[in-house]
């Protein structure tokens, strides 16, 4: 059995999330259905990040021991043949010994796209947030740099969350205009459920320093609406060492 | 009753096309009910560009006579609420008296978006043509540089055209990097049935010298594959005078 590192982009508009369930089309069950396609065995699926329904990923990583099948150079042509239009391969590599998906990233990084329009944008529907209210870019950026360092983010995730530990440590938070768009992206180890997009739809609707005062504890009740699912992305997750993907 | 213009954006995956066809989802099918929601009469829609299924706009020009209905400055509003998700008006303008959104067009304007990878790219499978081929920049570019002017598109249009004069005006073409994309933007008085995406098509298969041989009256046979529909956008309709829409 060979060690594999899978990277994944996906549209995430067609999937009710990553992970498998019954009865429901997710990122997980059509990857296994490849898999089971391309390989006479592999065994042990892991991923960085369970993204939501409707989440996208362009840097999604996923390991698995593989049993024959393909060379490695193959692999990804090999699985992007049996995957449907709306996800791909885009490299697979062989990982260190041991590696696994989940426990082994050090950091996860997603970005968040708003785009302050006031008529719709059909282009971008399922890519971005439009947001027709007045978006302060100057608010944005003071609210992002509230974020770097621990808290404890009690205030940004499900009152139901299964979490025992709240606190998280914040790399990187930032916002910039691209275009006609507004792109927050933020860099953690972990995140919570849902972290990501109540941020984001606190930082719309909260002034920086009453935003700045729901990191250290404060109850779900005190913070702004969970942007939704379409305008997020996550985009690269880190391990440690220099290794990169090949072709990412 | 008022001369309205109307600028129209729509992501075309779920279109037949533009134009009104019985049983098919088409632009103006939903448009025209839309029209019939909003407006207590109306009459003379008229269009720009008859787009092809699946081929999207960011700024097709509509227009029609309007009686009664809304205030112009809440007409887009209004019609946004009852289109579908995948079309939205982006500006509503009073005409001036007479205008016709195909008549009085001076010239219309066209992008095609290339993605040059290796791998397919799910959150743009349907926003752009993937070419895992190799795509010279340099060629494409003295490519383009052949087309300003007038030349004779017989080439680039299906033999079983129904266009009489098959001469048309260049005001300008260019591709440019955007990113990881290749994008072809071009502008003329004008296009036949199928031009951009066949000289998009062919200019990806030819070389330089070959595609401007191409340009004085050659047949169909000779010239390239016609790209497909996904990669290419009405980007801006232009008519006399220096009057852009409110809000465009």
């Amino acid at each position: 059995m060979t060690a594999v590192r899978l990277t994944l982009e996906y549209d995430g508009t067609g999937f009710r999330g990553w992970a498998r369930q019954p009865g429901e089309r997710t990122v997980e069950g059509v990857l296994r259905e490849a898999l089971d396609a391309v390989l006479p065995s592999w065994s042990g699926l892991a991923v960085a990040g369970r993204t939501d329904a409707g989440v996208h990923a362009t840097g999604q990583v996923a390991s698995l021991d593989a049993g024959g099948g393909p060379p490695l150079e193959r692999l990804a042509e090999a699985l992007n043949t049996a995957l449907p239009h709306d996800v791909a391969v885009i490299a697979a590599d062989e990982a260190p010994h041991g590696f696994h998906a989940r426990f082994s990233a050090t950091a996860r990084s997603y970005r968040y796209v708003v785009l302050p329009r006031r008529e719709r944008a059909p282009l971008r529907a399922r890519r971005a947030l439009w947001w027709p209210r007045r978006a302060d870019l100057a608010s944005l950026e003071a609210c992002a740099a509230a974020l770097p360092g621990e808290h404890d983010f009690t205030a940004f995730t499900p009152t139901e969350t299964q979490h025992e530990v709240l606190r998280r440590e914040i790399r990187a938070a930032a916002w910039e205009r691209r275009g006609d768009e507004l792109h927050f992206t933020v860099t953690a180890d972990s995140f919570l459920r849902h972290m990501v997009r109540t941020l984001v739809g606190t930082m719309l609707e909260t002034r920086p320093d009453a935003f700045a005062a729901l990191l250290e504890g404060r109850p779900r009740s005190e913070a702004g609406s969970t942007a939704p699912p379409w305008g997020l992305y996550l985009e690269r997750v880190e391990y440690e060492g220099v290794w990169r993907p090949q072709g990412a």
